[in-house]
C-alpha cells in the first residue's frame, strides 16, 4: 500500500472526522449519540464542506479573518447549527502557519479587516459570546468600534480570552492544543487514544463552553467528574449519560481535541490502529 | 442561512458519508457496527481522500480508467482494505458525465488504456473478481490480452456483468442506481429514507457481493429476508444481527445506494431532515 504524506488539509479534515466519531465522549455528539437538532451527519457534512477554506489556508495567502469567514459560510449549509466554529478558529491559523509558531506569526499580522470579517462570520452562527460587553456581534456599532480602535483579530480574541478557552489559545500560543497533541502521542494510536486524551483535557481544565451555558460551577464539577473517570471511580458511560441528561456539552474541549489531533497527525501519530 | 447549490464532488462525498452512516443496514458497517478489520472511520477517511480524483472527474477531462485508478490509489492509505472500489466504479462516470446519459457516453468512449489503468487499480485492492476466467487481475498475461483484443473499459465490465451487479450498471445504463434515486425521493428526506431505500433494493435484487462470498442461494435468501422486513414479518435489527453473525455483507447494494444518493441529491432530494 503506497501512502503519500497527508497534506495539512487532509489532516485537518481527518481531525474533524476522528474527533466527532470517537466514542464515548461525555455529553457530545458521537457515533452512538445525536442531539435532536444536531447529528453526527451534520458534523461530517461540515468536514466535507470545509475543504475549500482549508485549501485557502494551506496556500498561506489571503487574510485569516476572511478564510475563517469562508469556512463558516461554506459549512452553514445544513440545519445542524454551529458545528465547527471553534474548531475553525484553531485549525485555520494552524493550517495557514504550518506550525504553532507560524500560526502565532500570522495571528500577529492580522488587521482590523480580519476582525471585521470574523465578526461577520460570527453573526452567521448562533454562537453566543460575551453578552454583557460592548462588543456585541449583533450591534452594528461594534464594527465601528473595531475600526475606530484599529483592533486586529488577536485583540478580538484577547477580549474574549478570560471566558473562552478557544480564543485564549490565540493569546497564549496554543498550549492546550499542544498538550493534547502530546497526550495523543503518549496514549498510542487510534480511537481509544482520542477518547483518553479528550477525557484528560476535560479533567485538567474547566470547559468554557459548559461555563457559558451552565456557569463555572458546573464546568468545574464536570472537570472533577472526568478526573473520577480517569481514576477509575466512575465509568465513562455513566458520566456520558449524566452529561446528556443535563445537556452538558464539553464543546470547547472538543475543539481543542480537534486541533490536538491535527498537530499529532503531522508528527507521526497514527489514527489507524 | 445561505446555501450555494452542492457541487458534483460534494454530492459524491456526501453520498459516501450518508450511506455509511445510515443505520441499521443489515450486515454492513454503520454508525453502530464495525468489522474487526474495517471500521466506520476507514470509510469516512476514504470519503475525504477521494476528493482529488472526484475533482478530476468533475472537470470532465482525462481518462475514466486513470481517474478510477487515482481514486483507488488515494483511498488505499489506511488499513481498512477496499472500502469504495465499487462506489468509485459508479460515481466516477456519473460525476464525469454529469447525468446517466453523459456517463454512458463517457463509458462508450473508453479505450484499452482505460482498461489497463482499471486493472492496475484493481490489483491495488484485495477484491476478488471472477477467479475462474481468463481475465485474472494477478496474471500479467491479462494486460496483454486486453491490448491484443483492444478491449475498452466497457468490454471489461461486460465481461463481469453476469456476476457483478456494479459492473452490470455500466452495461445496462445504471437502472438500479436510477431506481434507488427514485426510491429515495419517494421515501422522503433523510436517514430513514436511506435505510428504507437500501432495504428495498436489497429485497429486489440478489446482492452479487454476497453471492461471490457465499453463493447465489445465500444472496437470494438475504433478498427474501429483506422482503420479510419490509412486509413487517421480521425486524431489521434481527436481520442485521443474523447477517453480522454469518458475515453476510450486502456490499454491492451499498455501492448502488451511494450512486442513488448522488443522483437524488442532484434532483432536489434532501439529506437533512
Amino acid at each position: 500500500m503506497t501512502c503519500l504524506r497527508l497534506s495539512a488539509v487532509e489532516r485537518a479534515q481527518l481531525a474533524m472526522m476522528l474527533e466527532v466519531t470517537a466514542f464515548p465522549k461525555p455529553g457530545n455528539v458521537d457515533r452512538c449519540h445525536d442531539y435532536p437538532e444536531t447529528r453526527l451527519e451534520h458534523f461530517l457534512a461540515s468536514t466535507i464542506f470545509a475543504r475549500p477554506a482549508l485549501e485557502e489556508a494551506e496556500l498561506g495567502k489571503g487574510r485569516l479573518g476572511e478564510i475563517i469567514k469562508h469556512a463558516v459560510r461554506d459549512t452553514n449549509c445544513h440545519a445542524g447549527g454551529n458545528t465547527h466554529f471553534g474548531a475553525f478558529i484553531l485549525l485555520i491559523p494552524l493550517v495557514y502557519g504550518k506550525t504553532i509558531e507560524g500560526a502565532m506569526a500570522a495571528i500577529a499580522n492580522t488587521e482590523s479587516s480580519d476582525a471585521v470579517a470574523f465578526y461577520k462570520a460570527f453573526a452567521m452562527t448562533a454562537v453566543k459570546m460575551n453578552a454583557t460587553d460592548d462588543l456585541d456581534v449583533n450591534d452594528p456599532h461594534t464594527l465601528t468600534l473595531i475600526r475606530e480602535r484599529d483592533m486586529n483579530l488577536l485583540d478580538i480574541m484577547q477580549h474574549s480570552a478570560a471566558n473562552d478557552m478557544v480564543a485564549r489559545e490565540w493569546v497564549t500560543g496554543f498550549p492546550l492544543s499542544r498538550r493534547g497533541a502530546d497526550l495523543l502521542k503518549e496514549n498510542g494510536p487510534g480511537r481509544d487514544s482520542i477518547v483518553r486524551t479528550f477525557l484528560t483535557l476535560l479533567a485538567m481544565e474547566p470547559d468554557t463552553f459548559i461555563a457559558k451555558k451552565h456557569g463555572m460551577e458546573v464546568a468545574r464539577e464536570t472537570m472533577m467528574a472526568a478526573r473520577d473517570v480517569l481514576d477509575g471511580k466512575r465509568s465513562i458511560e455513566d458520566l456520558d449519560e449524566e452529561c446528556i441528561r443535563r445537556n452538558i456539552n464539553p464543546g470547547s474541549i472538543a475543539d481543542i481535541t480537534i486541533a490536538a489531533i491535527f498537530l499529532a497527525l503531522g508528527e507521526g501519530w497514527s489514527w489507524d490502529s
